[in-house]
C-alpha cells in the first residue's frame, strides 16, 4: 500500500459528507470538490454536476472510437454516526487497527469507490493510458434515495452511452472470495392507519363497547403471513420464478456457514423463515413482507389506561424476479382491505418501490467480470444474490440499457450504516487489482 | 346559590393543584391549607396529615355515641390542563357560562367535593349540630394513584371507624337524573417485550432468514380475541358472574340511548363489542383486554426499511365480579407463552392492579342513599354499575370494612380529564341537598 493512497483515504474519510443533515451541506460539498480535484488529478476531465440537492461528480478520460466504454458507479455520501457513543474512535478521523481502517463510509462506499479511483491512477501512471473509455459518476445521494440521479442518466443519455455498468457496493460473501452479486431483489412500502374513535378514549368508560385499533392492527397484521412464515396475500407467489437448479448448486458450495453466521450476526434466538426454503434462499430468492414500523396508543413507562383513536403500521415488501411492485401493492391493499376486523376504518399510503435486478453471471460481460475477480483475488468466484435493493441498477437498465456488474468489497463484518465501521487496507489494495483487471477483461473482451 | 359558595367554589378552583407536577408542590398545598381553613370556619376540627406527597385533609365534628358515622371522601389534587390551547378559558380562572363554571376540576372533584362541604356547611348553620359523626378525608394524589391513601387508612383504622362511606366521584346518568353507581370493574395491567435480534436489521440482508419481532407480537395479539370480540384466554370467563335479571331490567329503563351516545362522545364508525351484550352490559358488566399502546421498530415520516429487534405492547384488563386479577393476569401470561410464534423471546412484567367493587344497592345504606338522592332531586333514581376503577372503595372495604355508596355528581358533557372541564351549579346546589339528604337518612336508618 503506497502511502499516498493511505492518505487519499484518509482525506477522503474526513468528510463528514452526511447526505441526510442540511447542517452538513457545506462538507458534503467540500468533500464533492474533493473528489474532482483527485480525479482531475490522475488525468481525468471531472467535474460537478448540480443537482436540487447534492452534487453529482462526473469523471472521463478522452473517450475514443473503437473502446469498449466503461461506467464506474458510487456515491460519496456517507449514513449519520449515530448513535456517537458507540464508536471506539471518532467517526470522521480515520484510524488503522489490525490492518482495518475505522471511519463512517469506510466501506460504505468511500473504500470501495477510492479503490477504483486508484486503480484507474495506477493504470494511468503506469500506461498514461486507460483500455477503456471511462465514465466515472460519484453521487452524493445514496444514503437518500438517489432522487436525483435518474434525472441525470436522462438528461445526459447519449453522452452516457456505455457497454456496462460497474459498481462496487456490495458484499464479498466471506475475506478473500471474490464476490459477484447477479442478483438483487426489489422493494415496496405500504403505510396503515387504522383508525377507531377521534380521540384516545378512556379504557374503564368506553372498553367493550367500541373497536381498539390497536387490537384491529394486530389481528390485521396477523393475516399477512401463516404460521410456517409463507405470506397469506392471494396471487402474492403467482409471479415468483423459481430458483435455477444450477443457483441453488452454486450455493450450496458457497464457502460459509450461513445459518452460523445470521445467528451470530443478528443475536436472534433461532432462525425463522418460510419452511420449505433454506437460509440464502429465503434471503436472496424468496420475498418477504416485513413490519418495519408499528405505533399506536401510550408507549411511555407505566400505565395510561387508554384506547388508541388510531394505530399505524409501516409495511415493506422485498420482490423478486418476476414480481411487480404495483401488482403487490394492489394485492396487498386488496388483502388488507377484505381482512379488516369490524368497528374501524383503514387508510393506506403507498410509499417508495425499486424493482428486483437479476443479470447472466455467465453472459460475456458477467465472464470478463469473473476472470477479473478470479485475477485480482487469486481465488475462485462466488456467485450470489444479495437480499438488498439497489434501485439505480435498474435505472442503468431501463435508461442506458445496458446490465451491471455488482464487485463488492464489503465483508460481512464491515458495519456499514452502524458504529465501527471499517474497511481492511487488503481490500483496498484488492480493488486496485480489481479495477485493473475488470477494466483490462472488458477492453479485451470479443 | 349563595354568592359565599360561588365564592368559595371560585377560590377552590383558583388553586392548579397538579398533583403529578412537581413544579405545582407548593400550590397542592396551598390548596390543602384553603380546604383545612374552609372545614375549621364551618366549624370542624381539621388538619393536614403529612405523607410522603402531598397531605392528606381531615376533617371531623365532635363525635357522640350512639351516633351513626360517616366518611366522605373526596380529592382536591387535579388532572394536569395540557393541552391549554384547546381550552376556551384559563384552567384555573374559572368563568361561569349559561349556568356552567368551566375550569380544570371543576367537576373532578372540587365541584362535587365542595357541595358536600357546603351541605355541612348550611346543617352546621341551621342547626349548629351535624346528625351524625362525621369524617371528611380529602386526599392530593387520586389522579396519580392515590399511593398514600393505603396506608393513612391502615395507620387510623380505629379513628376512622365508621358505618358507611360516601363518595361524590362518578357520573349521573343523565343530567337531572340523580344516580347511585353500585360496581366498578377492576384493572390489572400487563406489559409485553417481543425480541428477536439484537438490534435492528437491514430487511434487505436478513429479512427472511429471522423472526419479525412486531410481525410476532401482532400474532400474539391477535390470538387474545375472536372475532367476535370474546376474549380468547382458556379460563378468563370462569369466574364472570352473569347479570342479575333486576340489573337488565334496571338498566333497559334508563332514561339514554348508550348506543347513540357512545357513538356522538367517541366519533368511532361503528360500535364494537363482544357478541351477545348489549352496550352496556360490554362496559359494565363484562370484563375486556384492551391494548393501551403498542411500538416497534421506525414509527417517523417516510421508510426506514428495518427489522426491528423488539416490539412491545401495553395491555389492561378490566375486570368484573367475581375475577380475580392475579389470576386473570397468570392465565394470560400462560395464553400468551402458549401463543408465541416461534424464532422470537417474550418477556412480561405484571403493573398495577386494583380490584372491581360490587355492592347491594338495596342494602339499608343503599336504600337509605336511594332515597336521599330522590329528595334532592325530585327525580327517579337511576342505578348503574360504572366501567371505570375506583381502587380506593376496595380499600374502603378491606381497611375499614365499610360499604361505599357513590352518589357521583359529573354529568356526561363534563369534561373531566380534558380540555373546558365544567359543572353546572344547579349540581352544586343539587349537591348541597344531596348531602344534607344523605345525612339525614343515614342518621334516621333503622
Amino acid at each position: 500500500m503506497r502511502a499516498s493512497h493511505l492518505e487519499d483515504f484518509y482525506s477522503f474519510l474526513r468528510f463528514p459528507s452526511i447526505s441526510t443533515d442540511d447542517d452538513y451541506s457545506e462538507r458534503v460539498s467540500e468533500c464533492a470538490h474533493w473528489l474532482v480535484e483527485k480525479l482531475t488529478g490522475i488525468g481525468l476531465k471531472a467535474e460537478l454536476v448540480p443537482t436540487p440537492g447534492h452534487p453529482i461528480v462526473w469523471a472521463r478520460n478522452q473517450h475514443r472510437e473503437g473502446r469498449r466504454t466503461v461506467l464506474i458507479y458510487g456515491h460519496y455520501d456517507v449514513q449519520p454516526p449515530d448513535p456517537l457513543e458507540l464508536w471506539d474512535s471518532p467517526p470522521f478521523d480515520p484510524v488503522l487497527k489490525d490492518g482495518y481502517v475505522f471511519a463512517r463510509g469506510a466501506t460504505d462506499n468511500k473504500g470501495q469507490i477510492l479503490s477504483h479511483i486508484l486503480g484507474v491512477q495506477e493504470t494511468m501512471e503506469q500506461r498514461n493510458e486507460l483500455p477503456v473509455n471511462l465514465h466515472f459518476v460519484i453521487e452524493g445521494e445514496e444514503e437518500i434515495g438517489s432522487g436525483n440521479l435518474g434525472n441525470f442518466l436522462h438528461q445526459h443519455r447519449s453522452e452516457l452511452g456505455c457497454d456496462v455498468v460497474v459498481v462496487s457496493d456490495t458484499g464479498m460473501i466471506a475475506p478473500h472470495t471474490p464476490t459477484l452479486s447477479y442478483g438483487l431483489r426489489g422493494v415496496a412500502a405500504l403505510e396503515l392507519k387504522v383508525t377507531g374513535a377521534k380521540i384516545d378514549l378512556h379504557s374503564g368508560i368506553f372498553g367493550g363497547a367500541v373497536a381498539n385499533p390497536a387490537t384491529a392492527l394486530a389481528q390485521l397484521l396477523a393475516t399477512l403471513h401463516d404460521r410456517n412464515g409463507h405470506i397469506a396475500i392471494a396471487g402474492f407467489y403467482d409471479d415468483v420464478a423459481p430458483l435455477e437448479d444450477w443457483e441453488r448448486e452454486a450455493w450450496k458450495k458457497l464457502p460459509i456457514d450461513v445459518d452460523a453466521e445470521v445467528l451470530k450476526e443478528t443475536g436472534a434466538p433461532a432462525l425463522f423463515g418460510e419452511a420449505g426454503f433454506s437460509t440464502l434462499e429465503r434471503i436472496w430468492a424468496r420475498p418477504t413482507a416485513e413490519i418495519n414500523g408499528v405505533g399506536g396508543g401510550y408507549q411511555g413507562q407505566g400505565t395510561k389506561t387508554v384506547i388508541p383513536s388510531h394505530a399505524i403500521a409501516k409495511l415493506t415488501f422485498r420482490l423478486v424476479p418476476n414480481q411487480k411492485a404495483d401488482e403487490i401493492i394492489a394485492l396487498a391493499k386488496k388483502h388488507l382491505e377484505k381482512n379488516l376486523p369490524a368497528g374501524v376504518t383503514l387508510a393506506m399510503t403507498s410509499g417508495h418501490n425499486g424493482p428486483w435486478y437479476l443479470t447472466d453471471p455467465y453472459n460475456r460481460f458477467g465472464q470478463a467480470a469473473q476472470r477479473a475477480l478470479q485475477k485480482a483475488f487469486n481465488a475462485q468466484v462466488a456467485l450470489i444474490r444479495e437480499g438488498g435493493s439497489i434501485p439505480i441498477v435498474s435505472d442503468f437498465r431501463n435508461v442506458l440499457g445496458v446490465e451491471t456488474l455488482l464487485l463488492g468489497l464489503a465483508l460481512p463484518g464491515c458495519r456499514a450504516h452502524s458504529p465501527n465501521e471499517n474497511f481492511p487496507l487488503e481490500n483496498l489494495d484488492a480493488g486496485i487489482r480489481m479495477n485493473q483487471a475488470v477494466m483490462e477483461e472488458l477492453a479485451t473482451l470479443r
